[in-house]
């Protein structure tokens, strides 16, 4: 199973994704870029906006090779200077505050020596945490990593609890969800069960959310709450551009910026000291954006 | 001089700065939050919305001591680990798109050992970029260099050219200014006259951008015209939390982040590849947004 292979079911992975949040909205259609990277490779941005439930969103492809930046080679102590990597990555900003953000990626790198490793995860960032929500997302990614291995939920929740974390905020980015990194046949799992893995996160996504997007859409909100939601988008953004190291690395090897950064909300706010009422479901989500919180349970 | 002297400066400084900017804005007025930091010393938040002109802004005043964490000094290459810090930091969103986003900063650093340094700059972020205006700003400013030495503003507006600088966009954050640092009292000047030539940066803000408010704030604008300044926040958004080395430092050694964040705009938009009008204004002040540019002659 070689590379090619690889980035061809990622590119109809994005395919179909695409399709499936296409129903789901049932307005807007996603426009498509395709780029050419300088060093080698390239991409295809797919980006949707004013939809009926989507307010903007990004799905991108992209399977890159070339020589890695000396930077890079350096931060990662590897001596091997070129590299493969083909990903799926997106994120949905919906306009209703009831429908949560959402983040899925799944990657395969691979160096010259032929070694590799696959990474991913799915994660999930409410505006106001729904418990019955939470508890049938993380339930859904339960079933997804116990099909593989007994230990994958536990492990990678808990890895999805660090990742997405702020400090300086003290919170984690919502409900996390799963996150997985540096699987590379090893594990008791050969190479193509960890692509089989890799894949069944990525088909996860599209019934997961689609399903998610039917079920809230509809809830009317308030102004308040879109005050809210446009204020939590604020953290999103902190989060994505002090700590995402995919963005960090793509912003760092000169990759496009505009696929990079569609992942930026369509629209934020930042209050200083926004007030939140004592009681209120604001203070509510705020007390459980924490690491180690059991929510299949 | 020592040490208290100066914080004491930059304190009155800060009191200066609020109350020419609470004139100029005619309507809104600081709120003021004291806080202590846990390793040594404290500050005063000083925070303005709603206003006028001003939509949102915050002054900072500190003055901090301790121990600094290892992190930073292997970043310093520094076996000291005493250190105290002061200074006075601002920026300003204003409401209408014709009045420029602005910064300030003045800053003093100080080891156990007796080394020190000052540092700082004010730079401009016009959201159109209007010719009159960035001229009378840098001659302003080269007056103030000119008064301390023949080669700072020269040194000092390539260095904001420099640093404010949004590589991944290829653009300026603004029309620059100056920006200097590691001022050590050599240099042909004596620790007195870099605490002066400080001090006459910090105290040329006010005059200087209360007359832009003044000017600019009453001109009339459209839909068109504040949608673009909601985009150049963003930009703005992105310098600040992937670039600028004092918001890093800030969240890094578990500063008060919604004193440091408090550089966020209030309102802000991201659209993916925003379009641009051939001949437009837009276009326009985006062929500005170079380094290099002799905004004086």
């Amino acid at each position: 199973m070689n590379k090619e292979i690889i980035a061809e079911k990622f590119r109809q992975l994005q395919d179909r994704i695409c399709k499936v949040l296409e129903t789901s909205d049932g307005k807007a259609n996603f426009i498509e870029d395709t780029w050419e990277r300088e060093g080698g490779g390239g991409g295809r941005s797919r980006v949707i906006a004013n939809g009926n439930i989507i307010e903007k969103g990004g799905v991108q492809f992209s399977a890159v090779h070339g020589e890695l930046p000396e930077k890079i080679k350096t931060k990662l102590k590897l001596s091997n200077s070129n590299f493969f990597a083909t990903g799926v990555s997106l994120i949905m900003h919906p306009e209703n505050p009831h429908v949560p953000i959402v983040h899925m990626n799944v990657r395969y790198f691979e160096l010259e020596d032929g070694s590799f490793w696959f990474g991913g995860g799915i994660d999930l960032t409410p505006i106001y945490i729904d418990a019955d929500q939470a508890k049938d997302f993380h339930l859904k990614l339960k079933n997804v990593c116990d099909r593989h291995h007994p230990e994958y939920y536990s492990k990678f929740k808990n890895w999805a609890d660090d990742y997405f974390y702020l400090p300086f905020r003290e919170e984690t980015r919502g409900i996390g969800g799963i996150f997985f990194d540096h699987l590379n046949g090893t594990d008791g799992l050969s190479k193509e069960q960890a692509l089989n893995f890799t894949m069944d996160v990525g088909n996860l996504f599209a019934p997961l959310y689609s399903r998610i997007m039917k079920q809230y859409h509809k809830i009317p909100y308030t102004e308040k709450e879109k005050d809210w939601q446009l204020h939590r988008r604020g953290r999103y953004v902190e989060f994505n551009l002090v700590l995402d190291k995919g963005t960090k690395f793509g912003l760092d090897t000169n990759g496009r910026t505009e696929s990079i950064l569609v992942s930026m909300p369509p629209e934020v706010k930042w209050t200083y000291q926004y007030p939140i009422e004592s009681g209120s479901k604001e203070e509510l989500t705020l007390s459980l954006l924490k690491k180690g919180i059991n929510w299949v349970k």
